[in-house]
């Protein structure tokens, strides 16, 4: 039994603290069949009909814990919808734990229990994993990093090579929740608001999606928001695209803190959005199958592919422009 | 181009500052065909043949250079050697970095050199990767975590439960420099020694072991040493093994950083060596075959699995036992 109720060195060795961590707090939330913490590497079962994809993602999200999820849910949907929106199942995760000397056990207790619900929603399993603590004052609480592994099925393609001139952009929800909803859990700035993030598996959303023929890519907008899906897009596919500032889903709420703390909504990170290219003319029904879905709500089309170059332009509401640029500075570290 | 030649928040924003050192840093040494920095998630092909094994590790070592290797190909061997002993053939690896503002590019350049170096030695492919970078004083400069994916051929089996009462210990060479080297790296004591880390693919190790029918079980002996291993098979498997003190190979150096420190060699990390436990009658061979490969010098028969039970005794060159308990506080934080 873990006797003392904080992380210690110890938690780390190799030994009976570590097994005992291993097996009251990790094993006891995530068992599986797929996991026995006993091997060094764990055997699987993967699907030889389709093409097996590979993804992986670190979380440094502080704090830990924020509306609508915490660092355990967001490192299960993070690599699970990275590989969802390549239109690939996902099957299996690998999990890595880098703890901080005195962390609350408890707390790391709620964050796994919460990471298992995550991946049981998902549908996922987690088969494999590793722990290290880290001296205090040299982690921030808690890091983690998941490592997926899921099947496309066969003769499904996506990709930017695929994009066309005249293609619908098309977003699955409003932007920036997760961005602003972590910004005020910060208490950094003396408002206060009833922002949850949006940190959910999009596995529905990309199921929906991948009925259209017309679809031609998907991406989740994390790191550096919208703007920054939309600015990859534009330089790798060689495009100019257009948003229309008008029909972004923005929620109010969201909008009121960016503009008191000068943040952009459509640089700010979402974890648990979609967005999709597809022809024109699938994407009013793309939109209305997503706002069927439980995480769909306010899905719309946002914009469109215009002509082969290589930036993004917003067409704001009063009928100016303006260029969205790559990113720059860190508006916002640790985010996700 | 990276202008600033130390690490600053905005490398992890998602925008160009990232691009850049994702492409100039990591891409530039990575690079493979299976590599596309631009993907969520990575194709790849697994030969259906065998079974897909998935192995993780997260890798923390203080200092992060040390005579014989640094933290990047610690971070390539630990999970090769995962999936090795498991009898499995690595094929492609996930990288996750955590990297501390601050931290000098140059350094970093140097990690991940050495990191694809240890990638085209062992044969594994790095094919997706995330990085992520903690605000000064949130990280002891760089972190990394490795998944890898192998498949271990149809038909071969391995494991805890092919353990038989008479069966030899065998190690395939000394134990303790890794731990020793990076103890002596930190300088922290007013001793110095010329011991370089073991660190290295156990491949050729892993693949003459398996040409033996009488090979029950192996494993590497990384954190907590080769008496956390010995723990670990008593306890699971439900055996008395005795270890012969006179036969463990410890170099004279190691044995005396021991002595003046107080640390017990049997519980220092290795990170390129093998313990296995083989049919007695093929242990010779073994020792025999290991002794002419590159990093098998010093291999040895190091004990024997007596009975049924559940401990692990040390037989003393004085012909005295020692009970090795499993370890209880943690000798030597940031080992690996």
């Amino acid at each position: 039994m873990i006797e003392d109720r904080h992380i210690i060195l110890a938690h780390g060795n190799g030994g009976r603290f570590m097994r005992e961590l291993i097996s009251e707090v990790f094993a006891r939330h995530l068992a599986n069949p797929g996991l026995d913490v006993d091997l060094d590497a764990a055997p699987v079962a993967i699907d030889g009909d389709g093409t097996p994809f590979l993804s992986t993602d670190g979380f440094i999200v502080q704090p830990l814990e924020f509306p609508g999820g915490d660092i355990g849910s967001l490192a299960v949907n993070g690599t699970v919808n990275d590989l969802a929106v390549c239109g690939a199942r996902p099957h299996y995760l690998t999990l890595n734990a880098f703890i901080e000397e005195g962390m609350e056990v408890e707390q790391l207790d709620r964050i796994v229990a919460s990471l298992a619900t995550a991946a049981r929603t998902a549908g996922v399993h987690v088969v494999a994993g590793d722990t290290k603590v880290l001296p205090r004052g040299q982690g921030g609480g808690l890091y983690l990093a998941t490592t997926g592994v899921g099947v496309r099925p066969r003769g499904l393609e996506l990709g930017m090579h695929k994009i066309r001139t005249g293609d619908a952009i098309v977003v699955s929800g409003p932007v920036g929740d997760h961005g602003v909803c972590v910004l005020l859990a910060r208490e950094e700035f003396e408002i206060s608001g009833d922002v949850k993030s949006d940190c959910a598996s999009v596995l529905p959303l990309a199921r929906a999606a991948l009925r259209f023929g017309g679809l031609r890519f998907m991406r989740d907008p994390t790191r550096g928001g919208l703007a920054t899906v939309a600015c990859e897009v534009a330089r790798h596919a060689g495009f100019e695209l257009r948003l229309f500032e008008k029909t972004i889903p923005v929620r109010d709420s969201v909008r009121m803190v960016c503009e008191m703390l000068g943040y952009d909504p459509y640089y700010l990170a979402c974890e648990g959005r979609i967005v999709a290219i597809i022809a024109a003319d699938e994407a009013q029904a793309l939109v209305a199958d997503w706002g069927r879905t439980q995480s769909g709500e306010g899905a719309a089309i946002i914009g469109k592919v215009r002509k082969r170059g290589n930036k993004v332009v917003l067409e704001t509401e009063l009928a100016g422009e303006r260029i969205l640029e790559e990113l720059e500075d860190d508006p916002l570290p640790r985010i996700c």
